[in-house]
């Protein structure tokens, strides 16, 4: 399996952080109130509506830390498809710190499986051709390792996580630097010997002078289909070719016979709906 | 106005935090190379899409920490009604600090006016009623108190904040206690004076028992608009009514319709669509 | 039991401050030199003074963060009475981590047993009466949470955690506004749904005011036990009562048999004097 | 002037801390609600009890931070005798940020001049004798530096910091290393040369051993008067003396008679009164 | 100029930091009991080697931070050789603060510039060839953008910032794939199409398999110079070439004239010496 | 055994940075795509130089939190002198773990056995006198607690941990004070009882001064061998001599010829080589 793990200490921070937003100063003022302190239950993580599951490590390191005692049993890992119904997984142990930490759990599952459902219907959607869907950095802030993580189990490829581990010259970088050219080639002295660049173009002339410069990829903005088949020809084997720009779930198919190397797909991130996910208490 | 403010100190971190996860440890390495460092540019936030806007201080702080000398021209505020060209500020300064920033700025704008406009619509629906549209727990980890700002933003009111502030007495609670009316009770005396205690019913009998007890506000979870008109028959003055469970835009207006006080409606802050706002810049 | 439980989560921070704050840049630099690495030793955390314990869980994580192996077997619990000689818990393992984890440990638990007992006295003194003791915002920096649960170990109630869970409309917000009656109706158009109202009236002819806009608690000023008299009788149960203002343990049956719901008590927290535990070494 | 400054960047994390606890997620929503946003007003804080004026500076800054146009005239520097009615400083700008920031600014304030005023009547019980009043480090944990500033504002002298500053072998220590004199000799074979050795004594004899071996500083435990005379005579100019074990105002005088340089007091910081400092609105 | 700019909210933890580790608890109690408040001074940081200056701005920072009013004037910015004697900036403010910030201001400057002085150093020793010196991943924990930014003045060029941006195949990961072509297919399959391959080699026959598959760079381990100089011929225009391996100063002319693309220099961020710079007091 | 322990919570913080550091937000991609999940491997850390060892427990500390399930068996503790080969420890567990962590611990590792290992060449260099190796300030910003523990287990002593925790008295602490007597007094007033002394004098007029006053160490600044002897020779028992200025291995015997307590040497913390050690995979 390729798709990178989450390091522990990666999400820890996370999961506390959330934790301490929901509990504020005073903790789960009715559970305290009215669950006694030795009741243990038995609930498990329900599926109740299509979709692909992400981020359950996440989830039950929330239940974890609400109680040390907390044990899961995984029926439905990262990345398996669920129906409305399928058990992703039992949690068991004491009452209070399952129902303390439920909603905290749930937000990072729900969130996550959202985002890994979306990519998952995309790259269904273009099966049929070689394109990858991949992300973007429209995320939302503070999480954006999660979601990225998301699209992965989702079957999507990452793109860049940061302003610090590719280039990506866009049409403002463009502009001030006075073409093209000038563009890459002030970037391609600054930078190490494994950073890629990409640069963004609106028209095949702007290809032909990033191709003739020489770039890693090239991300083609607001391009018809067949713009992007004229490109995609145009770059042949010297370059990766990105397709961009409001793509939907309908577009996709289309924008992917145009042979293009991947689909960046902003909404994945920044609005893909959750994915219902409940916790049925079995008392 | 009664919109409260969002403190300077309580908005920093969460820019600092999202400013270090788009720059990680390298910075922004296309902007560093190509821009040089005295070039100035004006810049102007615009709408690409009609909507509410909420979080532009966030989005001008994200600028002001990419650059301290970057300064900002507020067209409409938070709260604002835009439509596709409107502009929202215009951002001048340094284009380093400003292309650098950009990503940041737009990922928390666009993230809660999508909220602000979520919540507008579903307002809007309900406009014919007493109904007020509120949001619920499910949020996004870290972002809460954003999120809960863009729903007042967007005209809705807040429910909790956290486990801590008010207690909701859920199905779970009540099955631990063995009814309604222990579960309250055992609340009752274990909370402080200026804690309201909400009760979650799915049938007109638990109502019944529940206000014979005494309680502040009723959840009234997933019930016909039917049984929820009777249910705010039952209740008359005693208590707030709240309906909850689903509530998606076009079965919004028959659920007011209902007259209960509230509609709590998860996915404004765990599924709204971000709002499209770009930065365009004027060379 | 009543009483919340402290989520390890919540007070593992603080201790984990509270020890880097002790043993600075160098660590126990005695104890280092001279207890050898394996000598375990018996100690017991015994009580000096009569009062009530608060905070042992918040000490015993002191000594286990400073030596995972350290155990505690704990004889009086958080809420318990006890008297010069009693023992509150035993402490047992490597001789360093108790050593040096002993003041970090002591100075938590004298401090919040400080609260409890002085707590607990004032709940004594009015326990012919109807009224609760209950804690203000006057707290040590840092320490609410934990301050608050201190009060309710010693048997007292919690007033607002902070500025955002409650609404208390004071004078000057009462000046600003113009009058009791349009601030209240601003607080009301702007807050949730489960958001309670206080007042602060020091006039029976203000407290007429606000129960006429009606709210749901009235904070009584500074005022004599008679007025206090009057003004319960005015209430009736149209609102919870609360007597503030300097209130002393000699003072507070007087005020306590006027019939108020509350006394609220700012030195609970602010002033009141640590509880003697120490840390016996058994050899 | 021999104070120690206290760095701003050592104060802004407690002071944002503290602010954030007690704005919590929703900041002060009675404010926000009542209050306009351009409204300025001018308050003052006076002093309604005799002290001595500690943290001024922190409550300043905590103004400050709640909006940063708040401007402070200082009558009353760190270190002034007040008497009630006394103006400390006036805090002029936006009535929202004064009215959020005023709890928290007073809370760090009351508490400071709190242990400033207590450690000022013990200087003054003594100012007949050579003996200096000085902490220990029985204090508020997260809060070390700020009292022992507030202790040195007050006239006294500052013990360690921590355990890491100084070495204090106490009869544990002893025990373990079996006997005074190995123990001393461990402790000077491991330490730095800036390292300064305090040994804790009961009795004479043991007095006698520490000085044959040769110490900086000996405490004198819980000695009566005389014997605390005989400690000091038999040490001469040996080491610097130090008397300790509840001593309270009234034993004070007796103790310091004594001839002892030092007397340390643990109730200064962890069991002074707060001194009643409030903010009066002036309209 | 083609060196990232450091962005300084990137500094500005490290820097808070470093002060808070050398002011402890009690602050600079030399100064602050020596030098009066409003005492100025006109200080300079003056070179005391031949070197190349780095981390001029972290500098700054920490005096700013110990006093705001303190002001500079910068004679030789980042990336200027200087001699012993050659003033760096002029540093004029409060002496408490400059005394108080002196060192960690030093320590972040000489450490820095000893990195860039090391890498200049290299830098000239290859200057007849078309190698580039870049760093490791050997760097000291906390500091790697800053130690990563000293390597870019000195005329360096940077290698990965961490194990995230880009793939860089070692002999533990091809002994596990079972060889050099399973391992750059299972990367190939599960990377973002911004990443960068790279792999370790030692013998010509691995470097053989290894371009047969296609990477997009190699690094040459231990060779020596002859097979290095094989090595190049070898791989031609198809990958960039890296020589790595205790490459010392009077090694790498030799390793410079096969031809590589690159050589890579773990002892610049490990073990360079602190360039010696001082602050001179003119009075 | 003298040498201070290291606190697991002090050491906790700054291995997690160090690992975020080098894991970025995606985590080590190289072997996340090649290593599978359940593949165990035998590595161990062994020397390739000869030196003394510091740090382990950091190291060790790396793996553990890249997996929990990760053990060592240490066959050589810090302070161990080692050889080309020896076996330092072996580390055995899941090969994801070992290998995404093994840079992180060897950065540490290798980091602080080179101080150690240069600190005990400088003991050895100067066994035959009485002179003590020590360290001082010019630590790398954040790792000084760790370094000045390095300097421990190569046999050397610590200097100063901060400005907080004894008097440095330098030459422009003595031009503002005007001369050395002003200075000393100053201090002398201001500190507390466990707070030492030490004054930086050039010149031997100057420590005759600084003798009559009173001090408990001088710090003989840039002194030939002969002066020192001289000084050394003045002051007799009356103070602790501490030589300081630059020195070398080659020149320290003669440095500790003179007699002096103390050789303080900045370039153990600042400029020391890293020791190298590397991890080998057996499989």
């Amino acid at each position: 399996m390729s798709v990178a793990s989450l390091a522990p200490f990666l999400i820890e921070p996370l999961v506390r952080a959330a934790l301490l937003e929901d509990l504020g100063r005073a903790g789960d003022i009715t559970t305290d109130a009215i669950v006694p302190d030795h009741l243990s239950t038995t609930t498990a993580l329900v599926a109740r509506q299509d979709g692909v599951v992400a981020g359950l490590d996440v989830a039950l390191l929330a239940f974890r830390l609400g109680d040390g005692t907390i044990e899961a049993e995984v029926a439905r890992p990262d990345g398996s498809r669920v129906s409305p119904g399928d058990a992703v997984a039992a949690i068991t142990g004491p009452a209070r710190g399952i129902l303390t930490a439920e909603r905290v759990a749930l937000n990072f599952l729900c969130h996550l499986s959202g985002i890994a459902s979306a990519t998952a219907a995309m790259v269904d959607a273009v099966r049929a051709h070689r394109a990858r869907i991949t992300c973007t950095r429209k995320t939302t802030p503070g999480l954006r390792s999660l979601q990225k993580y998301a699209v992965r189990v989702g079957g999507g490829a990452n793109h860049r996580f940061g302003l610090d581990d590719a280039v990506l010259i866009k049409d403002n970088h463009v502009a001030v630097a006075g073409g093209i050219t000038p563009a890459i080639e002030r970037v391609r002295s600054a930078i190490g010997h494994l950073v890629k660049i990409e640069v963004e173009v609106d028209t095949l002339s702007q290809l032909e002078e990033a191709l003739a410069v020489g770039i890693d990829a090239v991300l083609l903005d607001n391009m018809s289909p067949e713009d992007l088949r004229r490109a995609v020809a145009m770059v042949g084997a010297r370059a990766i070719t990105e397709a961009s720009g409001r793509i939907t779930l309908p577009r996709a198919p289309a924008i992917a016979a145009s042979g293009v190397d991947l689909i960046s797909v902003g909404w994945l991130t920044h609005s893909a709906t959750a994915l219902d996910i409940g916790l049925d208490h079995r008392r």
